[in-house]
């Protein structure tokens, strides 16, 4: 499991907004209280950005704590980056020397040189966009190519593994696309997938599951706003905690199901 | 004309690199030096995040310098996002409303819901990613649909022009594939384009003018490197004054040429 830090000050307790830094605040609470839970946090960049400089200050004081108290989770940039090449070395920088992340979401546009620079770096990883959960992906991933007759998400995956290895490229494929994951294993049977969607975004866990896991899992489900805002009262971080208890339990019962640890 | 500030602390002037804030300090240099020659400024996100904390306050007080200084020039955040639409609607906050730019780059591949947060702001404007300058626009953005008989360039030029309009959508095209414009022309007639890829990336500005002007010039020619690193002297702002008058001089002859202003 993997916890998304979409952390909005609309959305969080309004008590916290009198602390010095309510996004850090909140953010620490509810690390503190699903970090048992979880292997992995997602803070969406764009929740980060949209506060300005003191966003990116909390952001840099979410991930050095999680460093310093959780070093064994794994921290993910949500930021749907990709530019030219020497461009995308900077993205790189920023997310993996100035901000200690193991990994970032990048969009596959711009195509190989856009992506090359930030699987450089050793031990850290690439979760690329291939089928996203929202309405809009059907605009342009479904294409289908009149040569190979893959459609653009089948093409994005197929083409890009060559650009990294099954340690250091991961994919996007969303939840409410579960049906689709029987195909995709077809073509990345190895790769780690990261599963954004379930939660309020409507996806489910058993669909994901049935179709999605691989031998060695390969599945990392990741669910924001419905644990982050499971309450906005007192108990808002036991409440998360307790969500994420629950999405945890429920995915090892998948997960033992299936023959695979738990 | 646009100037890139893609400002690289390796690559301006070392004597710079003792100020309290070098990254403010060269941009400061650079835009009192060229503002008479542009039209806009494109500060690319990528080169300030991958100074932390203390690129996103210099982008900060480059973009508050330029306001305050040069009020009617137009502002571009190169920040190629897109995302779900709540979380695109975060990124619109960060570059329409926490920094005052007049237009984002924004990319296509998770389709409407990811575009429309940015094209609800009055004034603003988004500036898609269409077929973009470097050599991984092959990858995918030449793809051919089956149907359509479209590449997906194309493809994104068609559908996306129903989200916007005329004066709120913009595209990228790439000016090292100059060629490309006359089809794209065909599609969108009335749009702006933002060309970057003249200078360092080699795209040449006769082809852009020939295949791409429309009648009322549509065209926002982007240079970065060649204009802002054309000295790395004390004389670096001088310099860089007289490529980018240069280049406007080059401008206005093609328009000119075609009988448009100059």
């Amino acid at each position: 499991m993997c916890v998304g830090l979409d952390t909005d000050l609309t959305k969080i307790p309004s008590f916290l907004l009198d602390t010095t830094d309510p996004i850090f605040t909140f953010n620490k609470e509810i690390i503190d209280s699903t970090a048992e839970y979880t292997v992995a946090y997602k803070p969406n960049l764009a929740f980060y950005e949209s506060e300005g400089l003191e966003g990116w200050r909390s952001l840099e004081k979410t991930v050095h704590y999680l460093r310093e108290n959780y070093p064994d989770i794994f921290l993910i940039a949500d930021a749907k980056r990709g530019d030219i090449g020497n461009t995308s070395s900077m993205y790189a920088k920023a997310f993996f020397e100035k901000l200690d992340f193991d990994a970032v979401t990048v969009a596959p546009y711009m195509g190989e040189d856009s992506i090359k620079p930030f699987l450089k770096y050793k031990d850290k990883r690439v979760v690329l966009l291939a089928l996203t959960s929202n309405i809009g992906a059907y605009d342009f991933q479904f294409m289908t190519d009149k040569v190979t007759e893959e459609k653009l998400f089948e093409t994005v995956l197929r083409k890009s593994q060559a650009w990294g290895t099954t340690e250091n490229l991961m994919y996007v494929v969303g939840a409410t696309k579960a049906e689709e994951l029987t195909g995709i294993r077809k073509i990345v049977l190895e790769h780690f997938l990261l599963v954004p969607g379930v939660g309020a975004q409507g996806g489910s866990l058993q669909e994901v599951a049935k179709y999605g896991l691989n031998e060695q899992c390969g599945l990392l489900v990741n669910s924001s706003r419905a644990i982050i805002y499971a309450s906005n009262g007192q108990d808002f971080a036991l409440s998360a905690g307790e969500s994420a208890k629950k999405t945890r339990d429920e995915m090892f019962e998948l997960l033992r199901n299936r023959g695979l640890c738990g």
